[in-house]
């Protein structure tokens, strides 16, 4: 049965969560970040958690847990770090005002992540004396890479032992069914440096200096062509191409591909991608994309200058079981080959991906529950983002379950949730709980299959 | 004789560059025109000339000449416009207070090209009778493109008729010679807008939306390869390729090699380019130039964007017989048949190259005279800049002599020249007035040769 919390408990989770939002926890620029994670210790304590916060060497971790002596143990991962809200003009209020408007909480995190985190703490307040040992792993890193996680999770591995992980994220999507993903694609976070003269140059010289805006792009066009195809060498290596099974799962995931395109302002999908061809690519592709590129002079008008450095930013989108580092490798050895050594690599974050098996039971016990509450469940096999899953995955299942909706604005202005999917959100929850728990009772039942 | 001016003749062409260095005539920036044109104006009535402020659409023409019913005319071609001064916090005086130090007068437009128009002024203000008629054409546009300047020359062709046009600039190269160029390259000067989605979205979309960074960085790539080869089909249709004899005078032009690498900091130029080949490259090659480019995100750290446009400037240089509209129709011919119907090609600027031929009299005329004044000219064929001068050249010989030096910093940062320079540059104007004049005396002498 789908829990209905009290008056109290309802006031409790929009106290604390507002409470959250009003802490401008922004890791790129680094405030708010102590002050979240006392917030959340004492949060935790008063739902009759055992908390603390963990150093890291960065933002510290909340970790927070309460044993009750059960056969089964319920991990969540989240992070209390957020996005920087700009641009600040384009927020109808102040990113960290919460505020609430028809039915909805708009602010910075009321989503990503703090949505979820209050969602989640309710359940556990809620069902008082929870039928599972309960866990929390909090980070404050995850929107600037997660750098110090690996190093937390290895030296605390017998904290986060647990039977299911539930993962930081998860929406609803247009017909009201909870997306539900098993994954996240690893990343590899690079800058690509060229340099030509050592200042900026008149362009009438263009005949006898080499110009580095040239070389990028030479470099740029080596390492993946028009059709797509990255032609760097061991790019592709240990890519796991999806079953016969895998690919008629994603045939069957409802996609609204005309809604999407409109959305995206495109007349197709890339390269013409079309029915399960463009899910197959979001996430069995990995994908190499340049998020941004800049040289010389991009005012109004025209300067005659030879730049004397260029740069480009790229995000690679791992599948498994790619490599961070051996993908990185391939991509040095490319750019010397190919005579690029006016070219300097950097790497600024990296990790590989992480999924759970569509067949491992626990997926269909956090399905089937979230069936109940929102009347259907979609589940998908990764999302296309990336997230340091990975950690995770390698211990135990990890499934994504979360209060967002399809226009919840992540990471971008106006970010919000609605005030009844973060309850809706709490009784998943705390369903979910109850079917660990009777999944291990003395009836000796077992969790339902997918 | 190379003339020496009196203390009232210097004073004078001091306080006239002076007044003009302080209009702030900046072309690009709309500021100083008329006053600027007005001033101009004045000074050549002040020094006996008959003037006029002629309207172009644009910032309207000076125009000034004095018929002494000769049978040589000499026309001067210059402009009164100077490029913005930024970045003001890199001069050392303020850009528009003409100020001398050290012998020299710093200021926005010392050199280029006000000091070029005052050098002038003074020889025709100290030849009192001369021996020529003399013609002005000062245009407030060169900076901008000289978008006007065509259309002023078709409707006024009978005012710009003359023997020899002295072009606008002109350097003593570091040895004191006086670099002498015959003539300017053309040019195109191009942007590229490159659109993908509606607005700029997660990256992790990019298996299946276009990014417009891509799309350019393969358009760019298709353009001109990494062995610096323009792939533009049509591109290099008409180039004149330099002749035995042209070769041969270019290895005999002295040029400091390793002084040049040294100012630009490289190890070595273009393709490794030595000895002739590089002024070679530098005069007879046409280029294809990135200025500018851009797309996504920027700054520090990064962000996992897919952006919704890309751009890129291009300067393209012409040599003869390049024609700018042929240039640009095989480039739009390229995108199109290479697929790059998303990207947007628009042509902010173009004209052809324009030179007089090395074996000119004139040409003799003019270093002749310049070897009195410096001890030393060096004819180069053409400058690797551009200019309007095709306009001119068609109709008569068009050499530059100036009075700049090595360090004046045209368009940069403390721009200045010599006052030394300034008064030579004007010796050197009369002088060869004076043998312009000779020429065509009853003697019957003709100019001397090459």
């Amino acid at each position: 049965m789908v829990r209905a919390f009290d008056e109290e408990e309802k006031r409790w989770a929009l106290e604390a969560l507002g409470g959250l939002i009003r802490i401008p926890s922004v890791s790129a620029q680094g405030t708010g970040i102590g002050e979240a994670a006392r917030y959340l210790r004492d949060l935790f304590r008063q739902i009759g958690l055992d908390a603390r916060v963990l150093e890291t060497g960065g933002n510290p971790v909340v970790f927070a847990e309460r044993d009750v002596g059960a056969g089964r143990t319920i991990l969540f991962y989240n992070h209390y770090d957020v996005q920087p809200p700009e641009p600040l003009e384009l927020w109808s209020s102040p990113p960290f005002e919460p505020t609430v408007r028809e039915g909805r909480i708009y602010g910075r995190g009321a989503y990503d992540n703090k949505g979820n985190i209050i969602a989640r703490a309710l359940a556990v307040k809620a069902l008082n004396e929870p039928p599972v040992n309960v866990r929390f792993l909090v980070e404050g890193e995850e929107e600037v890479g997660s750098k110090n996680l690996p190093r937390f999770v290895e030296e605390h591995g017998d904290l986060l032992e647990a039977d299911l992980c539930i993962w930081e994220s998860g929406s609803r999507d247009e017909a009201g069914r909870l997306q539900i993903d098993l994954g996240c694609k690893g990343i590899l976070a690079l800058e690509l440096h060229a340099r030509g003269p050592k200042a900026d140059l008149h362009s009438s010289l263009s005949p006898i200096v080499p110009n580095p805006a040239w070389r990028l792009a030479w470099a740029l066009a080596s390492m993946k062509g028009g059709g797509e195809e990255i032609k760097v060498e061991g790019f592709y290596d240990g890519v796991l191409e999806p079953t016969e099974e895998e690919l008629e799962y994603l045939a069957r995931i409802p996609f609204d591909e005309r809604g999407r395109l409109e959305r995206y302002g495109l007349e197709e999908f890339l390269r013409g991608a079309r029915g399960a061809e463009v899910l197959r690519k979001l996430y069995y592709s990995p994908a190499m994309n340049i998020s941004g590129i800049g040289a010389g002079y991009q005012g109004e008008g025209s300067k005659t200058v030879l730049p004397s450095v260029a740069m480009a930013k790229l995000d690679v989108r791992l599948v498994p079981e790619q490599r961070p580092d051996k993908v990185l490798g391939a991509i040095e050895r490319h750019l010397q080959r190919g005579g690029f050594w006016d070219i300097e690599l950097r790497c600024t974050e990296g990790y590989p991906a992480g999924r759970t098996p569509m067949d491992n039971p626990y997926v269909g016990l956090v399905a089937g529950a979230a069936g109940e509450v929102y009347g259907g469940a979609v589940i998908h096999p990764t999302s296309a983002g990336s997230g340091p899953i990975y950690l995770f995955t390698k211990r135990m299942p990890c499934i994504s379950a979360g209060v967002g909706h399809a226009g919840s604005n992540a990471h971008a202005p106006d970010e919000s949730i609605y005030v009844e999917n973060l309850f809706l959100g709490a009784g998943h929850m705390a369903l979910v709980m109850e079917r660990l728990g009777e999944a291990t009772s003395p009836s000796g039942r077992t969790p339902p299959g997918p």
